[in-house]
């Protein structure tokens, strides 16, 4: 470790923001020293309780995030956001993906927010939800909340982050089985019925009751809470029963038999990504070396050969370390 | 070519159903004949056009999507559709991502859906969009709709698929610039404001437009169509002056002197997309061949090492062939 390195190390652990945003914003470049300091901290996380929260555009899951935040900290822990999700006002929509937001929470400091940025984004957000993760849970934040918008394998690979995952559904959002049938169900470790004094939401909670039911080989139970979440309040609101039932799958399933084989499983699914990713970078630079993709584009244009025999011939490369290097 | 490749070359090119659903099946398990056949069909592609219809779960896209349909048959078009989206009807969820799904129009052999699963996916939904796109050209349909949900990078990069992309709006779901945030505006070549009989619809027009008016070097008109899609429906309800929308773009776009550049760019989406997913499928044969990824998570989680020299490692493994190979 380069004397560099070792005060990045340092100043993380001590908690120093400005550190741990350039550290983070220097793991989405894919600086060299920042990787040696993320190896560096590993010995030093694990103590952090990482919460996803997902679910559609429009279910109020920004505004559970922030209800959260005041309930931890009137608790008096510390809380990072880890924000994925395009939609959210955290986000700022990821236009500004590469600056430390703070919001309305911008005067305290025991609350630190990041966005990844979901545009033109190199080798996965995934990668990039586990990076920030492994730098605030360095920095001593106990509570991580990750929010993303719950629709595709992006979004799912996203939540293997997290140690308790929770479904934030609402009343008459087009159809009521939504978070169902884009998978978000099999995930749940908490569901959540959102604006519950919105008409339908007994509809909804029974419906989401209903097919926890018909769940193939359901082993556990999910518990349905319901929430009118309002931005920044904790008490009144179902976010105090919301915090609860992720206490009790914390103690469920974080101790005791099942939770080697979680970490284990959350473990795995970080490997995966990092692999993908790595060879995602790789590719670019083989592609970039090549005169960029473009240029290989238009000759195929031109002459009317086929793509799939050019990637090949591209991977062919990659895998090919060239001689005297 | 062997043979049994050029039969069912000669099959998908005579339209025939069977053939096709198969072919696209066998792509997605990556059977090397699939693959032989798709580069054999190539040269027979380029004739379909492309139309990709996205926006937020809620936007009622497939029903837009469904009125489409029935426009252009009614044109006496053939119609294939590729459905990305999970929360769509027509993907059932995705769970039946492998069958031919035919619904409501399963009379019509004019029409052909297919959905695209996207739990568990290797190597990118992109790659399997342009799979499918290309076998359902070179079986002769003249119109390809592709339907995804618009929120993240995934979907976009799908986008890159389409000669024209639609985005698909509504009134009233929760924030009113949710398009814009999510990136989607960006991409739009036509925007359209669904169930434009609610309220808010001409607030969302308004603010469609005027953000319009604020993006950076604008150089084309993006026209704003108000559709009240009924499904099946295709008069009377905006759906015929979103095809004369789409119509237009395709005129304006892709003839003249930037056609050359936007076909290269296609092309350019395309081959990326495919070098990725190459990758990704080596990645997991390495980790395979190493036991697999629980395996040695299981190890890091035992030793307390670290996930990025471990992903490094099998990176090397990866690119550097074995001797005597």
């Amino acid at each position: 470790m380069t004397p560099a390195v070792a005060e990045v190390v340092a100043r993380v652990r001590a908690g120093d923001i400005r550190a741990g945003a350039r550290l983070m914003r220097d793991l989405d470049d894919r600086a060299p020293a920042a990787l040696a300091a993320i190896k560096a901290l590993y010995p030093h996380t694990g103590r952090a309780y990482l919460v996803g929260i997902t679910g559609n555009p429009g279910a109020g899951k920004s505004t559970v995030v922030d209800a959260l935040i005041a309930h931890y900290r009137a608790a008096g822990e510390r809380v990072g956001v880890v924000c994925v999700d395009p939609t959210s006002p955290f986000s700022g929509g990821a236009i500004l993906g590469d600056r430390v937001r703070m919001q309305r929470h911008a005067l305290d400091p025991g609350v630190f927010i990041r966005s990844v940025a979901t545009r033109g984004h190199l080798g996965g957000l995934s990668r990039s939800t586990f990076d920030i993760a492994h730098v605030l849970d360095a920095m001593g934040y106990a509570r991580v909340l990750i929010e993303t918008v719950g629709v595709g394998q992006d979004e799912v690979d996203i939540m293997a982050a997290a140690h308790t995952t929770v479904v934030v559904n609402v009343p008459g959002l087009g159809d009521d089985i939504q978070a169902i049938k884009s998978g978000l169900l099999e995930i749940a470790d908490v569901l959540v019925v959102n604006k519950c004094d919105r008409d339908g939401a007994d509809r909804t909670e029974r419906d989401l009751v209903y097919m926890l039911g018909l769940r193939r080989g359901a082993r556990r139970e999910v518990p349905v809470v319901r929430t009118i979440a309002v931005r920044g309040v904790a008490e009144g609101s179902g976010i105090a029963e919301l915090a609860a039932a992720i206490a009790a799958h914390r103690a469920q399933a974080w101790t005791g038999a099942g939770a080697e084989a979680r970490a284990t499983a959350r473990t795995a699914a970080h490997l995966a990504e990092l692999v993908r990713a790595l060879l995602a970078e790789r590719a670019t630079a083989a592609i970039a070396a090549r005169g960029g993709v473009a240029g290989m584009a238009a000759r195929l244009v031109e002459t009317g050969a086929d793509p799939w025999t050019e990637a090949e011939s591209i991977l062919a490369a990659i895998t090919t370390p060239l001689s005297g290097l």
